[in-house]
């Protein structure tokens, strides 16, 4: 089973910006436990701040890998053409944000995504991404 | 550990109401099995489709369950009362949603209660349920 | 044929309430003129002022029933909860209000319950419940 | 008793468009059989696609008949010159609408004949027609 | 000196309709009274409840009359054909509404005409007519 | 002079509910303190979750009473069968609410009571009920 | 008869100000051909760029005068003191503006004043002032 | 302890405008009486129709007095300069208003003060101003 | 193979109204020249300012020629029933508009007809009906 | 003659995503055919996931080519930037859309590009991309 | 070189209001120094806390002086009348703000100013006063 | 002292694009003669039109930089992702723009940025950035 987790912009900052919100954890380390714990499956990493470069990653995966965990930062709430490029591949995709978006800014509280989206876990910190590769191995 | 699933209006017609979107299995049946899976803590279940019943069911438990996992139904999106009523609680809650509403009616994809509570799981299906148990006991 | 009419909040005012407005007839007196106008049929009658009760109701009769003649009063523009339990059940369901609901204040104009009604008669005062069976035992 | 129904545009291709929402019977043979079944009042029937020529017919009969069965198509949700007209005679008129407009695209759920409409009997087929007249000889 | 007043839906019912806001004088008398006082000029009348008959005749005078003098009742507020037809004349346009249009109901209070007319009198009753006369006479 | 209090969901948390702002004082423990300073009136007090149950209790003190001093909570906001039953009775209502909702979010600046109240005082804390009194008791 | 003219803030600009738009005549110039041609009546006039103080001029001459022509320059669309001011005489009010106020910018198509004015004349340079006038004399 | 009434525009003419909505006592003769009543503490009266005298007022006593009774009348709902300024002094303010100004229009739902003010009194007519004394002399 | 194009309100202007924007071309002329370079199909034309004449035209087209061209002028923005009736035919519509009505008005941007149409050619002049045509010989 | 189409994100999906509504031939190969049908000019092609490299493409194109047919993709409706290089070039740019645009989601109704662009062509299949340089070398 | 810094309300309380986010310097005391320290040219200063003396100051400088730096407080986001009065006088205007008004309340995000004033410098405290003085001496 | 100056999208045709606008020296001459005037301290340019590049450099300068000059250009009003990089660095922004942004198009007058900045200068031309440095000097 191949599951890719892609990230997008400023999540290279997780442990550096806000800890008090998004906890002083890296992304890398956190990573490294997750691929121990699930050793069965193949776990893949990507990260851009690049609207355009994650449209690319998601058309390469799209057709190939069986899951794709995404958290598309900022471009969430005002990116219409990665929500075209999800609603175009073929691998259902799984959203995740480390912190609670529908509790802050108005702006915030729409996922374009949604639509396209299997479904998404909000608000639970870094174990989001545990608890959807646990949702996952289970479908 | 003390945790509590409450469950608003027409989700006692799971299984029933469109099965397509919202699978066949009861949540009673369902609840049966999620005791079994985590049997270490004690998991109580409530559900009504009366508004201010749901107040005070979370006003009691409110203060000394130590989780509460809330699907509040039609009520997520139009209720201010049963979100005055999260707020006034100091038991953390976590919201379940077992479609994906973000993904659905316009007018479906405000929550009035996420900014009161610690996150969300929408659209995982009654595996939502699971994962926000998962969650807690991780905490 | 078994046929209810369910109405809502502060429809147990009617004759008493803005009788210019709403006619000076008790709707139990009304109610019984109609059940022997139609005593070919089973004519059920039920009202409530809590929303959930109403819920309750709707899910009861709305797997057996043939038909549910519903007026939600002020729930009307507001219960997504209720909206969702028409929407589960099986029996059609047809809208009556008493006055013209779409040339009162603007929030009135809205109906949450139309898209998952057969039709809806408005504006016929009272006599709407008659026009509801009419139309009903012709199907 | 001198009763008319005036349909508005597109109401001459009803038996010919979407017959599976607008049924399949032409409103002229429909019509033959109400002219029947109500043959103790004076029934005429008027259609035009032109919106000044609706407004026509409704100030020529709106001072002389009894009552004007009214369906306004596509003007109904843009007309104010037809709201006027309907506004400055003296015959009252009821809204009559084949499908149920309020559970359509939102730019139908706004009429502004409504206000001056005595009341509006939408989603019956074509037997809204029927009950009106129903109504009106119960007057 | 060609000038004409051109009258739009209802405006024929003026002396019928409202008379307590319209007045009770039919405009066919007033207009007779009008052509006298100002007996200098060529002065021309048309009503219509048809807005294309009005596009037509605007069309038809807008090239070659001096002044056009426009009541365009209900279709004031709708009509982009009509706006669009204003703009693409030569001859200069005079709005003139009988009733308080700004003081009514919110969606009169918008002329789609306005910014292609000279300017207009509004809320002066019959008057705006005699007004509007005295004014491009002075031109 | 009978006056009855009514409050609404979550106003049986006060003392408890963010002392902060809503002090910490019970509202039975006022009430008693109130019932003593106005000894000369009957005074009465009711308190639900539920909507219904309000709607059920105004409809039963509304014709009966002198007043009704009313703080509806949460449902202030969004209860349009809340306003059509204050609407629907005899005795006249004044509202009451703790903090001051103006200053508050949004969403809470918006009364839809107050077009059928008397007036109300709001921010003043529990204080604003004994001014409700003081202010009835000179009618 | 007494008539005041009352003109807003920049009016005292008239003849300075655009004067491609607004013309290059100072009011004061105009004001004083005006009177001649108005001999008959007692014609005053008014100019201030403060709110507070148009205000006290309406209030004044409200009760005594026939008949106000105000033009209320930037205030029109803003002032509800203003508003409430003319709302609160009994002194008659028309409204005059000397460009098309409802041709340009979308902010300033909306007066507040209107309601509470017998009718407005715009668009037509200073001759809406002598209109006014002659409107007013015909009454 | 010294206590100053600011009254805003139009309140001038309280018991000449409108005696029907806000009475016909004069609010110089109400501040004698309100005097007499509250020989304890100092009371002082100012009112204006200008919005920068208003400002001016405020700043002046803002530092000194205990307490401003403040009714902006229509600055109210569009001053964000007064606003500031309620915001800028130490003292604190309760808002006063004579009618239930949340029962009227539209644009009179609003207060731009009340984020900045203790809380409000509003619909109690004149009595508002004595209950707002009896409440700040509690405090 | 039967072709009709079909052109709203004002297009019979064209040539003659805003030279600059539409050219100076009357499309009398130019559909003579069209006609020429696509002898081998059949193509007619139609133009009325009256919306319901509109309707007619293309209702009795709408079930027997091949495609229709239309251009629906100031309609496009406006007109329900003209959407209603390309919905309801069977002919298949292609939009043109000779200006960019997209760079326009901000009212100019949405056509009520796209959701109807197989697409739409604008800005490229009297050249989109030529392309239009150019398009559908190739289907 | 030197003419570029230039295609935005996800466009390099075609023949690959959803082809019911977009077709299955790739644009590669579509546009090999397109480069023989005209032979006479030179005719380039740039494809980009990336805002800011179609950015790039068009500033170093659009002071050197005669015209840029550009296919913005999901861009069209989010990207000021865009918008703003293509106002900034001096070549002129025509839009294609493969799809019909207007009669899709409500947010892809707008295009932001349309203000700067000559015209546009939706709704055509990949034919739009012929026709607009069949329009092209017709200037 | 006459320059004049112009400050609207409750810009007098510099140093005494919210010292946090405005600095505790008067600005009568920051002048000072800035004369000094533009001693070449001439600078004047004038501060008003009502709208229509700050028009009356504008119209009297704005004709003879060669730069206007204002600062409208809160009349920058509500008066049309002063707009009106930069717009009308042909001394250029460049607007300071001592805090960030884009980074406050979402009212305070509109400058009705700006579209009329040269420029603006926001967010850089009192020194913005400086920063604006040593632009103009550069043009 | 280390500060940089970045600029977004299409300022690399500055020089180039609408002179009249923008004027027509190219930033690269413009920031030779900068990095002259303020010798001093440590002076950087950067320059992408890619939105992910842009994030790329303020992460990497964001934490050693002393002040960052940034000019956003068309992400100003769309970027969240840019905006969120902003709120997580440690270094000061001070946002600059050539133009008067807030005096053109309504999109325009928004800066998602302006909430994480220290401030703005805008329509200062180029001049708006060495008042930056003037300003970031004296702090």
């Amino acid at each position: 089973m191949n599951v890719i987790i892609i990230n997008g912009p400023n999540l290279n900052l997780l442990g550096k910006r806000n800890p008090d919100v998004y906890g002083d954890t890296s992304f890398e380390d956190f990573f490294k436990i997750l691929k121990k714990s699930f050793h069965a499956i193949n776990l893949d990493y990507y990260q851009s701040n690049v609207e355009g470069e994650l449209i690319n990653k998601i058309q390469e995966v799209g057709f190939v890998y069986d899951y794709i965990i995404f958290n598309g930062g900022g471009y969430t709430h005002t990116s219409i053409a990665l929500a075209d490029c999800i609603e175009s591949i073929e691998t259902p995709v799984l959203e995740v944000h480390v912190s609670n978006i529908y509790a802050r800014d108005e702006f915030r509280r729409k996922s374009l995504f949604a639509p396209f989206c299997v479904g998404s876990i909000v608000g639970c910190g870094l174990d989001g991404y545990r608890l959807a590769i646990n949702h996952i191995i289970r479908q």
